[in-house]
């Protein structure tokens, strides 16, 4: 009988040229969105789609696959093997459902839809996109009659982002939430009429110092400039080329900093998860966070919890106002306000904390209906603007403001919004478990250090990559599942007591 | 019996997968050189290495090698597909020919080789690089006997870089050009002593107005900047990531800025043979330049004979007066002597159109001595040293100014240098041809318009991408071979009538 660790020896060696892909993969498309020349794409698109058809059939190599099978069968794993064994078995499973064919066809058909998405929201015209979104639905529609479901199309889809998520998770979820969530909401409205913008929405900044500005919170987190990079993108995204590579970009409109920052803050804490996977998993299957869901939990950590906390703005406000003149204008506490004013906003990505989740149930509905066919590409903007104006009470004007924003569905990721909410709650637990652990914390954060943070971080989520499914790792760290409820305490001790 | 058209299409079809690889390996070399945070290294070359082992089993996959003998086998091929089969036989005979472990311990080897060069350069100690040197040197001679060759076995080397170059052609070009470029060269140095230094060699510059007057000679040159790109990295270089994908780099020393423009230039030149390439080679074989030789004409013309020409450098001088406000002490025919200073140097790079030349018969003839074993590492420096006073009367002081200037020889590419000499040569040619055949050529140079000539180029030269071996191409565009004369020619009516 061959060992346990000759097997899974074998299995790495032989994944390795795959995970060369995927790497060659990543840079690709980090690529095209901050560097490539625009008339590159035609020829990337191929080389995409035939690199992930070459992936897909290493994949399904019969001697890779009978080695992983062989590996499954084995008793004594431990928690690293079974976690590679466990990725691998999902990858070949999903691998051996979904043809070639239909995989290529996806790749190419998004390549496509992205450009053709960027032009309509250019132009504000749906029709350049629609087309391309029909063909996208179709499509991930056939992916999840390949993937296979239970109960609802969506659920195979849910799974490619987010592990074990289903429909009935993300129901149960955004029912629990919601009450709640419109209590807060409506609470706040009533106590705290806001003004229709924030004088500093509206004030322009220098790029060239927002720039600075950024890397300087960059440089305040502690991010590894010699293993990571700051880029600028027209939609800001964090991407592990390597544990030793990782990128995230920003995006720079002029006007309205806390956009620009807080988009960076919130891709440094995408960043820091893949950073920290431990090093041993170089190039094996479990060298990156293990979903999205987890993933978004670390982003909106910086974002939310940190970046958005008074004791962080307060210690931050003095750097911010070296390189952001105006606001000598503005004290730290009006800053404050201006990170945290609530309001109903028809943009997901400006949205604050209380009103985000609605723009994902929003999102989350339409995505539901558009995959079991009973909602058309048609009927898609008018019936975005009429669930904008049940949920918030505002109707988008135009097509960039409603059903255009988002780059998501032009890149095929439908069943990926969903993971939003799933990070934004967590975030809080995540808050909590970490004032519980650490004394003192918000002295911490008031000074800036933010080591015993990111060792928290790094030991109970970073370092484990995929090696755990996501539901496993947020009770090993968390000691509980996800719980609305937590979200809900945070915005009402947040907002309510102020 | 399987139709022509459709065995080339299978070809094509199963070659896509290799070009795909290649485009991601271009890529990831370009990033590398660019943007890669440092720490990514490690990361880096393991999918490098792995994918170029993954390219290595696909050229040779039997399936595909039977294809392409087939079509071999094909009487009534057209231009286009003899091209594809001729490019694909080669790649599939060298990597047949070469084991893999030789090549894996090539590359451990010139890894290394590298490192030990930049010390032993930064430390002026021979002695650091030798033994590197050396078995570079025994490991390239075995590649030379894999391969095979006639005559020499640097035969078999050159052939890698410049399809079908001799020992031969190189001995016969070196023998006609060295009498007449010996005869310009005394009666330059004869007629026109030259200062020690040009005065804007040591003038310092600021590195973002040489920016924006790179930026600016390339929009004077008409470089596609949607197809296109333009980056800074220690050692310039052109990348076709794709047809319509064409990056060059360049750097900035902070002096001498010549340097750093006429750099630019000779870059753009590259580019423009890639980025000429006909539209319908896309994810073929032929979709590139076709040699060494070949592409150096193309960088060279633009750099020669464009950007060191009298009507260029005066209608380009207002723009350089432009950007570099130091340059209003100087006229257009100050900036012309200051491109177009002749003298004897020590460094290969630094050397102009007249004096060039000679740096690479000295490094022509140590290689095929070092190959053919007539010459050991130990005797190189001295021999280097005397080969510089023999031609052009000047003798290194230390080894960074003699034997360890170059980079080639420690990345292994032995038999490279040749080819920037015939490179050279062709432009000098492809000029005269272009004045024949376009009236009042240089009047377009004097208005800064590069249209006619841009579009001989295309239909001559790039348009066929790698579809003609190198001399046929010469011969297709030029009506006639290599002709050292040509350049003697030009070099004399250049700086004797001055």
């Amino acid at each position: 009988m061959v060992s346990r660790k000759k097997i899974i020896r074998e299995i790495l060696e032989k994944y390795r040229v795959i995970w060369s892909l995927r790497l060659a993969g990543s840079l690709m498309g980090w690529d095209q969105e901050t560097y490539m020349p625009p008339k590159g794409v035609t020829e990337r698109s191929i080389a995409g789609s035939n690199l992930a058809v070459l992936r897909h059939q290493l994949i399904l190599k019969p001697d890779f696959v009978e080695l992983v099978e062989k590996a499954s069968r084995k008793r004594s794993l431990n928690d690293v093997e079974r976690g590679i064994v466990r990725v691998l078995k999902r990858a070949i499973d999903q691998a051996r459902k979904i043809p070639p064919e239909h995989i290529a066809e996806f790749s190419k058909t998004t390549t496509l839809a992205l450009e053709y998405w960027k032009k309509a929201k250019a132009e504000d015209n749906y029709d350049i996109f629609k087309p391309y979104l029909a063909k996208i639905v179709e499509l991930s529609r056939k992916t999840a009659e390949y993937l296979g479901y239970k109960k609802h199309p969506l659920d195979a889809l849910l799974d490619l982002y987010e592990e074990g998520l289903t429909t009935d998770d993300v129901d149960s979820m955004f029912s629990r939430l919601e009450p709640g969530l419109k209590r807060v909401y409506d609470k706040i409205m009533a106590e705290h009429p806001v003004p229709e913008k924030h004088p500093l929405e509206q004030t322009k900044y220098n790029v060239e110092s927002m720039k600075k500005l950024n890397r300087k919170a960059l440089d305040v987190l502690g991010y590894p400039w010699d293993r990571a990079r700051l880029d600028v993108s027209a939609h800001p995204f964090t991407i592990g080329i390597g544990i030793n590579d990782v990128r995230i970009t920003t995006r720079y409109e002029g006007f309205d900093f806390k956009r620009s920052l807080l988009g960076t803050i919130h891709e440094f804490g995408h960043a820091l998860y893949e950073l920290g996977v431990d090093q041993r998993f170089i190039a094996t299957p479990i060298a990156g966070g293990v979903s999205l869901g987890v993933h978004e939990s670390q982003s909106r950590f910086w974002e939310n919890q940190i970046g958005r906390s008074k004791p962080f703005v307060t210690a931050f406000y003095p750097h911010m106002k070296r390189y952001l003149v105006f606001l000598r204008n503005y004290t730290p506490e009006d800053v404050y306000l201006y990170f945290n004013t609530v309001r109903p906003s028809l943009i997901r990505t400006e949205a604050d904390e209380v009103t985000y989740n609605f723009h994902i149930m929003l999102r989350y509905k339409l995505e539901k209906m558009l995959i079991e066919g009973s909602l058309s590409v048609d009927e898609l903007p008018e019936v975005w603007n009429q669930e904008m104006e049940r949920l918030l009470g505002v109707r988008p004007r135009n097509y960039s403001e409603g059903v255009l924003q988002d780059i998501h569905w032009s890149m095929g990721s439908i069943g990926y919004f969903p993971t939003y909410s799933i990070g934004t709650l967590l975030s809080a637990q995540i808050m909590r478990r970490i004032k519980q652990d650490i004394p003192n914390v918000e002295e911490d954060i008031s000074r800036l250090r933010f080591r015993r943070i990111q060792r928290w971080l790094r030991e109970n989520i970073h370092r484990y990559g995929s090696m755990y499914p996501p539901k496993e790792l947020v009770r090993k760290a968390l000691g509980t599942d996800l719980d609305p409820e937590v979200y809900v305490s945070y915005l009402e001790e947040k907002y309510l007591s102020r």
